[in-house]
C-alpha cells in the first residue's frame, strides 16, 4: 500500500472517524511499528511535515531516519538512458532499490520546482521512487499533491463542521513568490469526496489544472463566493496555465475580517505556514474562528493513520 | 516549568547534589520520558549541547527530535503586526504554538546576531517561543544565557572544589571574532548563587551587562586578579557597551602557565570550543589542571536534571 | 576494539560467515546495545553509509545520533601546536575527548580532499579522532579506507561464489571527476585475505597505493584482465602518483555488454552511487549478473557485524 494522493483513500469517511480514534488515544497502537523504520527523505524545507511525521511514526514505535537530501546525499538524476557526465551522481533507479533495503517505509517530500510543468506534472521525483522502490512510499508534498495535508484537513473539517452539507470555499491570496499547486490541488480533489457545497474562488488566470478541479464550481468574485460560507480554506499558488508565474499580487484578494463578515461566522483555515497581513490579516489569523493551530495538530493523526495503515497492510 | 537563565533555579546547592546523584547511576529514570519527545531547534552551530542533551534525552527514554531552523525550516518572523512580504515565510507565534503539539518540550538554541543590542538583549527567539508554546522551554544558549553550561560549570566546581569559600576568577581572553555574552553571563549568575570569592577580569571596555555583574567584583589587572585564585574559567566576549565590537585583541590577556602560576595551583575551566594559543596556551589546556573535558561531560547531567525536572513536573 | 580498517579483521572468513549468519535474524541481538548511543559524525555526503550504520544500530537496539560536521559543528583544526586565530573553532583533542563522553561509539565519515597526499594518507581526521577519543572508532569511510564496503563486498562475494578461487578483475572506469582511493584500497586489501585470482587493471598512470597493491598482479589491458573472469568490481580513482590528477577519461573503459562478454559470465559489482553510461552501461548495471543492489543491502550486516563485536568487546 502506498499513499501518494487523495486517490489512495478507498473511504473518506471511515478514513477520518479512524483518525479521530486515534487522536484520542495515539500511543493505542505504540508496537506496531517496532523493530521497523521509516525512511523520512526531504528535497525541500519542512517544519509540520518533518516533526508530525517522525511523532507519528514514535506513537507507533516506528523508528524514524530523517535524511535531507539537498545537502547529505548525492544529487540525483530521474531522466533514462542519460549518459551522467554532469552534476548527478545517483540515479533514482539504484537510490529507490537501495534505500528499499534500509528502510520499511519510504516518505517522501519533493516539491513543484515550478520550471518545467510537464515534469513537475510527471511527479517525477515521487513517482519515480515509487516506480523502483520495494517498500511503501507515502507523499510528504509533491508536485502535485499534499495528501497528508489535505487528510488532515478533512479530520479538521470533521472536527468542527455541523451541518450536512457545509459551504466550503477554497480561496486563493496573494503571495510574493510563486507557489505550487500541490495543497490547493489535494484539498480540491479531498472536497469532491465530501457531501459539501464547494467552491473554489480566485483572480482569472489562477485556474488550477482543469483535470483536478474537473466539475468544482469556480467563482472569480471572491466577496460573491464568501457568502454564507462555513469553512474559508486559504492558499496561494501560481498561475497554471501560464505555468509558474505569479500573475496577480492583487492585495484586494488578502482575507480580512470585513470579508470574513460576508460568511456565515465561518471558520478559517490555512496549512502554514502562512505570511501574515500579505495572505490574511493577524486580526483573522489570530481570531477565535481560525483553525490553523489545530489543522497542524491533526497533521500528526493523518499521517499516524496513513503509517497505521501501511503497517497493518505489510 | 521552564529552564530560560540561571533564575529558574530555585536551589543551586541541591540543583548540583542531585545532577551529581544522576551521574552517578545515568539511567535511573530511563522511562521517566518514555512516548515523549523534546524537539531541539538549532538556528546556531553546535556541538556539545547538541549531543550531550541528546544524550541526557535518551538516558531518560525521552526521544530527541533534532531540527535545524537554519536549513531545514522555514525563516521566521518575529515582529508583531508586520506585512510578511519579505524574506521570512513563518511567523514565531504559528511555529511554536505547532512545535507544543508535536514535541513535549522544546529546546531552544539561538545566539546573540551582535548586531542589534535591543532584540539581543529582548532575547528575540527563546521569549517569543516561550511567550506562545504551551509546553516546556529550555535554554541551549540564547542571545543572553547559556544556562544548561553555567549549570554544568557549578557541577564541576562542586566536584573539584575543596574549600568553604574558593576563589573563582572569571577573565576574558582575546579572540579574533567577536562573541555573544551569553556563556559569561549565566556563569557570573551562577556564582552570585555560590558561596565563594568571585572577581571578574578584562579590559577596560568589555565590562558585561551591569544589570548582570551587579555588586561582583571587577579587577582590570588580570595578573592581580589571579593570585590566589582556586579556579580559573576563560571566555572571551566582545564589547556589551560598544555592542558587539572587538575593541581589543591583546595578546596578553591569553592565559598561559607563568599567569596560572600566579594563583593557588587553580583549576582551569572553558565551556568550549576553544581556541588553542588564543585563548590559552597548550601548555595550560593540556595540563592536569585543566577541567574542559569534565565540564563538557557534565552537560549531559545538566541537561538531564533540567529534563527530570520538566518531566516530573508535567 | 576499533574497525579503522581491513586489517582490523582477525579472520575474513569468520566473520563474513557471521555477517551471514546476522542477515538470517537481524533483530537476533536487538538488546546489545540498549541504552548505549553511537555518534555517526559526517564531513561528506552519505546515503549507503548513513542510512545502513543506523539501520544496523536500530538492529542491535543501540540509539543513532547523527551529526553532520561540515554544517552543524565547528570547524576542526588538527594541527598540534598552532595558534587557532583563523577559521577553526575547535581542536580535533577537545572534539575527540568531548565527544566520547556522549556516544559510547564514534564512526566518522571523512574523504580525502585529494589537495595534500601527505595529509590524506595520513588519514588526518580519522585517525586524529581515534587518537584522542576513548571509545571505539568506526571508519565510515576514510582519506585512505572504507572497510565497511569492502566487509559488504566480501560478505557479497562469500554469496555468489561457486569456487573454490574464482577470477576476480578490479577494474577502474573513467568519471568526470577526481574520487578518493578508498574503495579500491579496501577491496584490495580484502581481497589480499581471499583465496582468489585476483587482478586489477586501470591505465597506465592509475596505479593504486604500491604498498597497498603489494603484489597484487597489475594488467593494463582491461580485456585482457576480462577474460575468464568471475567477478568484475568497478570503480574509479584519481591518479595516485600524480596525486588526486584525472589523467585520462578514457570512454574505451567503460564497462559494457561487450566487454562483460568476455568473461566467465562474471557478476557485476560496484560500490554506488555509480554514474551510468559513464561507468558503466545501463546493459550491465540492469542486467541479471548486477550485484550492486544486494551489495548495498550488505551494508547493513557488515555494519551490525561490526557493531556487534564492538559492543561484545566493551
Amino acid at each position: 500500500m502506498n499513499y501518494l494522493s487523495i486517490n489512495d483513500i478507498n473511504s473518506l469517511h471511515d478514513w477520518v472517524q479512524e483518525a479521530i480514534t486515534i487522536k484520542k488515544d495515539p500511543l493505542k497502537d505504540h508496537t506496531l511499528g517496532k523493530d521497523k523504520s521509516i525512511g523520512l527523505l526531504f528535497f525541500n524545507s519542512s517544519l509540520r511535515t518533518r516533526l508530525s511525521t517522525q511523532k507519528a511514526a514514535l506513537n507507533l514505535g516506528l523508528n524514524p531516519i530523517v535524511m535531507n537530501f539537498s545537502n547529505e546525499g548525492w544529487a540525483l538524476e530521474f531522466e533514462d538512458g542519460t549518459i551522467m557526465d554532469q552534476g548527478k551522481s545517483e540515479h533514482v533507479k539504484e537510490a529507490a532499490q537501495v534505500i528499499s533495503q534500509y528502510c520499511d517505509i519510504i516518505a517522501i517530500r519533493a516539491f513543484a520546482l515550478l520550471e518545467d510543468k510537464e515534469k513537475d506534472q510527471a511527479e517525477e521525483v515521487l513517482l519515480n521512487f515509487k516506480k523502483y522502490a520495494s517498500v511503501p512510499i507515502v507523499n510528504m508534498e509533491s508536485s502535485v499533491g499534499h495528501p497528508l495535508q489535505a487528510l488532515a484537513d478533512a479530520i479538521t473539517l470533521a472536527e468542527y463542521n455541523q451541518k450536512k452539507s457545509p459551504k466550503v470555499v477554497l480561496s486563493w491570496a496573494p503571495h510574493p513568490k510563486a507557489l505550487p499547486h500541490a495543497v490547493a490541488n489535494s484539498f480540491v480533489q479531498m472536497m469532491q469526496l465530501q457531501d459539501a457545497e464547494f467552491v473554489i474562488t480566485h483572480p482569472e488566470g489562477y485556474e488550477l489544472d482543469p483535470e483536478i478541479t474537473k466539475n468544482s464550481k469556480i467563482e472569480y468574485n471572491q466577496e460573491e463566493a464568501f457568502k454564507n460560507a462555513d469553512f474559508i480554506y486559504v492558499k496561494n499558488w501560481s498561475s497554471f496555465s501560464d505555468y509558474g508565474q505569479v500573475i496577480s499580487k492583487d492585495k484586494n484578494w488578502m482575507i480580512d475580517q470585513p470579508k470574513m463578515n460576508l460568511t456565515n461566522n465561518a471558520k478559517f483555515m490555512h496549512c502554514l505556514p502562512v505570511r501574515r497581513n500579505v495572505i490574511v490579516a493577524d486580526e483573522v489569523l489570530d481570531g477565535e474562528n481560525s483553525l490553523v493551530i489545530e489543522q497542524a495538530n491533526n497533521r500528526t493523526y493523518a499521517a499516524q493513520l496513513v503509517l497505521k495503515k501501511i503497517l497493518e497492510n505489510e
